[in-house]
């Protein structure tokens, strides 16, 4: 492929991308369009022809049929971006390239990494004088063309390095800051992007309920709720997740069906939520809305014990939701909104649990500031927290910001009034329900856990505090005979 | 330690117990009661001394100051019990004692491990010619001492060759069968033991729901609300839990306190629960009554935070739920019983899957056979879910059968009113909520994952199946102008 090797030293190139796939040809000419110097590696050279031929044409973009050659082609200290599969293929390729690379250069990884995956190799790799950047990237094939989120960890002076290129590719929020930021040390760029995927679960499972809650609840028609979505879109729901909302409902085929309809209620997933959902477990943070969404995900592919189930169990007979219809929907907004504060408050409780567990720099607020354009949850309300936590940097709790305070104030009527009709109905709305409990549990500084603290102190003599003493003071009590036997230490629960 | 040593040819043992911690010694009293030769062995000598001084004095169990010569005294093939702290300390028991034994041997770990140990430790053994046993051993110290509840897992004529010396020392159900079984290879029994951790997790967050309704809703004092929990005692709900909760209710310190109301309502845990949730989630089963256990308890921990969150969200004035109270109290009471239906189906649900999962022979009935006596969530609805899975043996899920079909059709009203009343209220509800969503959901052959579908279709390319065409085939819509400009395949979601 000698014919489309260009390697000459008057302009070496500012980058280099391994992994010509559509992801990484499309970030190759985001990068051309802003006049970064971008040469190009893929394993399969018929690959890399094609891209020179067709897409690249006309552009600077330099490309190599092998590691050696992209590294010759770069300026030091040398910055080589792998677009490849996470996974094995992210190793394979670090290995090979590793040895070709100089104490300073910089690898990043763009692709959907676990961070304990990042992790690992970032401290690899700084054993070995190199630099390593885990990038979250988010907005599909157009985002990472016309401008994605980014979503970088690692090393901060690596970072800075490439600030300046990053920042021209980036998405743009509606304020004109560019959607990248460092996030913190090691693996908080992947961390970002997973929870950004969890939230986006959220996102879609609150919607689903919605749409549910109109069709069966209300006996709306598609048009008629893709209508009331779209004047949704103007107030403070307004994203890109709505939007397309809207344009499903609407949305029909050659043959004049609805798509929605013929679309079989079987959701797939990809394991970010799931990754999401046990992060928050393993460090002990409430993550309730993501969790309920990453089962009603797996429930929907239980389609064939559904179908089977339906003829044996019954619920409420009409399913119907009494009530004025434009007042129900009024109702629906509020809760979907508020529900969605509650994700994003759980979603944003972890990041900054992280940042302690992990002993990482990153701050929720910055990471949801990138959220702002480019990805898949893009949002007026991403743009509402950013604000947040620019009023108020060191915020505890989304929960807790006077913006928030008062939008949750305002919708709380509504929403518990439409997780009540739910449950009446029979309609299941699980992540609105768990958003509420959340809300309900977390505004109150005395709950119901004594009673467990005294169970596990009754059966397996597990200690308590005590609400007149220091938390720091534990208490056993000599309860009364305990009838069933069961009443010592050791027990695990 | 020669002269606690014992190790008269004639008289060989049949089990040696390794661990004389409580757990330990209470098991061994519990099989010199039942005529089971027994020879132990501590790391340090000095418990093993006061041990046959005190608590064993009088009973022919013998000691050893060695590993080396509590093999020595134990007849061929030998069994070895350890009764050691789950982790490193079982891996460094079984590196000492595993060169002392002959092929055919067998090693059972009574601790609570962790199942991906079990299978690791099985298969390393299984190698080295030596059986291996994960035991789950519940029901605490007086469990052990008197009738646990014990779950094996492994090789089946392992289980076989001790399955006569378990069978004496374990409970025994209402019927008089022994409280143990063979429930599948490797981890199985370790598996079932941690589900039934969740579980229990479940049925207290449940049971602290109830409190809090009674208590906030109902505005009821400790000792009406322990009158009215005994009384459910002598119905479907009749538990140990349920019985320790109205003593709890009841209970008074020396200085006229009602012990519960000077508990902090902070729970801790220990783990297993979260273990459950975890793997509920690495196998796409819906576990959402302990996932919201799991996070209720990490809610309750943050007290420093609720009690500042108090101060800044506000939620419905009186919190009081309207309407007759002794209704409300049935209503509460069938919310209460079809919420743990649910939560039992949802873990015997994660049983069946992880038998296909692992390739393990466990049946989810027999597991909840084991669980009707010695153990924490012992109840006489265990003895009728056993009797649901002995009608249908290869039941799907517990919320088909019969029994419970008929209970959920009672209890659905009153469970319905109380979930809405909690979100008009005010008082939170996860585990109730996520219960009933659950059962709204799982009761659908229709449910609204087809918009998640077209969503994921619209941005990601993800394709969807159609309702009209075999679930193998795929398809893809090309949707209008996104107008967001995400609109193409290989976004991960």
């Amino acid at each position: 492929m000698s014919d489309t090797t260009q390697s000459n030293p008057q302009d070496l190139a500012d980058i280099g991308v391994v992994g010509l796939a559509v992801m990484g040809q499309n970030l190759v000419l985001n990068m051309d369009d802003h006049n970064i110097d971008v040469a190009v590696y893929n394993r399969t050279t018929a690959v890399t022809e094609a891209f020179m031929r067709d897409r690249a044409e006309g552009t600077r973009i330099q490309a190599s049929d092998t590691l050696e050659g992209l590294v010759a082609q770069l300026k030091a200290p040398r910055t080589v971006l792998l677009m490849v599969q996470a996974g094995r293929a992210v190793d394979a390729v670090i290995d090979q390239l590793a040895p070709l690379l100089d104490e300073g250069d910089l690898i990043i990884d763009g692709g959907n990494s676990h961070y304990p995956d990042t992790r690992r190799r970032e401290a690899e790799l700084k054993e070995r004088g190199l630099y390593f950047m885990g990038l979250g990237v988010s907005g599909g094939e157009e985002g990472a063309r016309h401008g994605p989120s980014l979503m970088p960890g690692g090393q901060p002076e690596a970072y800075e390095r490439v600030a300046p290129m990053l920042e021209r590719i980036a998405a743009k929020a509606p304020n004109g800051e560019p959607c990248v930021g460092w996030l913190g040390e090691d693996g908080a760029g992947h961390f970002v992007k997973m929870v950004h995927n969890g939230i986006e679960y959220g996102d879609m499972q609150l919607i689903a309920e919605t749409y549910d809650l109109m069709k069966h609840g209300l006996k709306m028609g598609n048009d008629a709720m893709g209508d009331v979505v779209k004047r949704w879109n103007d107030g403070p729901l307004d994203s890109y997740l709505i939007e397309i909302t809207g344009d499903i409902l609407h949305e029909r085929n050659a043959e004049g069906e609805t798509v929605l309809d013929v679309i079989l209620d079987a959701a797939g997933q990809k394991g970010t939520g799931r990754w999401t959902a046990i992060s928050a477990l393993e460090q002990g943070v409430p993550l309730t809305v993501v969790e309920e969404a990453v089962a009603a995900r797996s429930l929907s592919a239980a389609k064939d014990e559904r179908v089977h189930a339906e003829t044996i169990l019954s619920g409420p007979e009409a399913g119907l939701i009494e009530g004025e219809s434009e007042a129900v929907l009024s109702d629906l907004h509020d809760a979907l909104y508020a529900s969605k504060i509650v994700s994003y408050a759980q979603g944003l409780a972890l990041l900054r649990d992280a940042a302690a567990h992990y002993e990482w720099t990153l701050n929720p607020g910055s990471a949801a500031a990138l959220w702002r354009a480019g990805c898949i949850i893009r949002s007026r309300f991403l743009d509402d927290i950013t604000g947040a936590f620019r009023e108020t940097p060191n915020l505890t709790n989304l929960l807790l910001a006077p913006f928030f305070v008062k939008a949750l104030e305002a919708a709380q009527p509504g929403w518990r009034r439409t997780v009540a009709r739910a449950a009446e109905a029979g309609i299941p709305t699980p992540a609105m329900s768990a958003a509420l409990s959340y809300f309900d549990g977390y505004r109150r500084g005395r709950g119901p856990a004594n009673m467990i603290q005294a169970q596990r102190d009754y059966f397996g003599a597990h200690t308590f505090q005590r609400i007149d003493r220091p938390q720091e003071e534990r208490f056993h009590h000599d309860w009364i005979d305990s009838g069933g036997g069961v009443t010592s230490g050791g027990y695990d629960a």
